[in-house]
């Protein structure tokens, strides 16, 4: 007898993973159509698993948020990763030593600071690693403020023994590829009167993988929900509700009252983040009933807009605000393929914070 | 040498233990003083060790929201529990009969459904479960709606083999315990005219435990967040930003801008929940600067109304809007007495959806 989904307790995640394959094949496909290299970044699955899924399917790469997270890819066989967060402190230097010693690994940087402790960590052991200077094109959170600070920071790279100045990394602002673009090549040109030349140049986000070829300086782009989508993603139209590969199984607990019902599935399923919405999911089989409020284990739904009420006993599916945050929740997720269960996989690199 | 906060890796959460024991023995110290027993929710802290303080300092057992929450506390010597959720489904009734071999446990349940399934389970395990019949008494979530439809459960539950009535639990509406207590004492007065007296009746919520006594039909309070306090509750006036017990340690990674800092320490850390306040957590050293967005591994800080902003390398300590959000995304948590770190503690029941 299969495994089906049917014999899982909930709250549940749930990957489809004939879904995903798909999500992942469409953006390889329109990245090799624009002579773009995909760097995806993991953050939104956390399982060596798919990772390994993106370089099979033509991913040259991953990218990680933190060094705990390229640690654990690391252990599971990805042995090309671009870590795109300023790393400071001798504990972390130790650890991207030791990692930096057994992948192929770059970072990034936006101030000299970084530059300077990561030169004396890599120095000391003898190695050379390649930096992307990140850039602020928009986005508003890290990197550095014009092409001319660009620049500035990649000639203290390129100064500094142990270190070599890659490129120019950016998690550019939703929407703006025009700016984004000009600030680029901006920059690049003004290297290039520096004698720097920049081998890479990334862009990221899920937003604007169909459009990541507008700024045509770029050398790969790192997407990261693409791989599931979510109820965000779909609302900006990349991809479907019916196109996300992850979703949440739960059990309507409690009717209060006819206009009122109570899923066992809150923020510690689902986690707060709005991300500008309405609500907290999508309830696929009651898509007039709204997922209001969450306290932590009891979703509030709000049936007062819907004829069609679930009851007691009952079990939904929901796709999320939020893929990466919910899959930095479980523990792990179950991979289906219809209504079969195929494999339990461990979120390997969940809660990785340092 | 002595292990020091200094040589943490950032981010990473601190737990003040003697300002926790400070917050455990204030509320047992209240509790005592007003006859009432603590039955304290564990959902806040997730750490057996804790649980064993507040069950040392007088509490009569504890409290879980979730089946997995309690098989982690009874495997590590927690032997009474309350177990306040709705639980249903084949799985759940095999794993409860389970636990309630094993240790002295109690349940609740708002409806018939939920009840069925219970007895039916115990019955068939020869076993006798303890339950108390959920109440909705203005916290709008579970429960049933009226006294009237609580004496009519009590009812069901009394006549089911293999369950007991055992009293009334709600999750009060934060700061009306007149309400709480008259909508009680009409369900209490009902319940006895069909001979049904309840044993407990349980009240719940650190907002109101300094007031739990205003209730005066409660026999128990189930208070959670006390053990650390947080920005929400200290905003409430339940102890002071300086009492709270759970701090994240966090490093200043970028300064982009004059106006802007950026730490280690976003939603992956913090969690996204506002809890209706400005910001996402009050820094220590810096109360000017405003922790206005976060990323999943970025915290956005807005420097403009401070003249004091923190250099790249410089540690901050943060108060987060809601430590039982911290505590389910963290593996670990520090023990530390001022700057000492005393121990690592496992969150052991973190991430128990189930």
């Amino acid at each position: 007898m299969p495994w089906t989904i049917d014999d899982l307790d909930t709250p549940a995640v749930l990957v489809d993973l004939d879904k995903a394959e798909d999500n992942l094949a469409r953006a390889q496909a329109h990245a090799d159509a624009h002579g773009l290299k995909l760097r995806p970044h993991i953050k939104t699955h956390k399982v060596s698993y798919l990772a390994r899924r993106q370089i099979e399917l033509g991913a040259v790469g991953i990218t990680c948020q933190k060094l705990g997270e390229a640690e654990v890819m690391a252990d599971n066989g990805l042995d090309d990763i671009l870590l795109t967060f300023n790393l400071l402190g001798a504990a972390k230097m130790r650890r991207l030593v030791e990692l930096a010693r057994r992948i192929r690994l770059a970072v990034t940087a936006d101030n000299a600071v970084v530059a300077g402790e990561l030169a004396e960590a890599m120095q000391a052991a003898g190695l050379v690693l390649p930096v992307l200077v990140e850039c602020d094109t928009g986005g508003e959170r890290c990197g550095v403020q014009t092409p001319e600070e660009a620049v500035e920071l990649a000639k203290v790279i390129d100064g500094l023994q142990g270190l070599r100045f890659e490129g120019l990394m950016t998690y550019p602002a939703k929407g703006r590829t025009a700016e984004t673009n000009t600030w680029l090549e901006a920059a690049i040109a003004a290297l290039a009167r520096a004698g720097l030349e920049p081998a890479v140049v990334s862009t990221g986000g899920t937003p604007d993988l169909y459009r990541a070829q507008e700024v045509r300086c770029a050398t790969e782009h790192r997407p990261g929900t693409y791989v599931y989508g979510d109820r965000y993603q779909a609302g900006l139209g990349v991809g479907t509700l019916e196109d996300c590969a992850l979703r949440i199984l739960a059990t309507v607990v409690s009717r209060p009252t006819d206009g009122r019902a109570i899923l066992d599935a809150g923020s510690k399923t689902l986690s707060s983040d709005t991300l500008g919405l309405d609500g907290f999911g999508h309830i696929v089989e009651y898509p007039q009933l709204v997922l209001a409020k969450l306290s932590e284990e009891h979703g509030h739904v709000d049936c007062s807009a819907s004829n069609a009420r679930p009851r007691i006993g009952e079990r939904v599916t929901i796709v999320p605000n939020h893929a990466c945050a919910v899959s930095n929740l479980h523990d792990v997720v179950y991979g289906v393929r219809g209504d079969r269960v195929e494999r339990a996989f461990r979120v390997e690199a969940r809660g990785r914070v340092q």
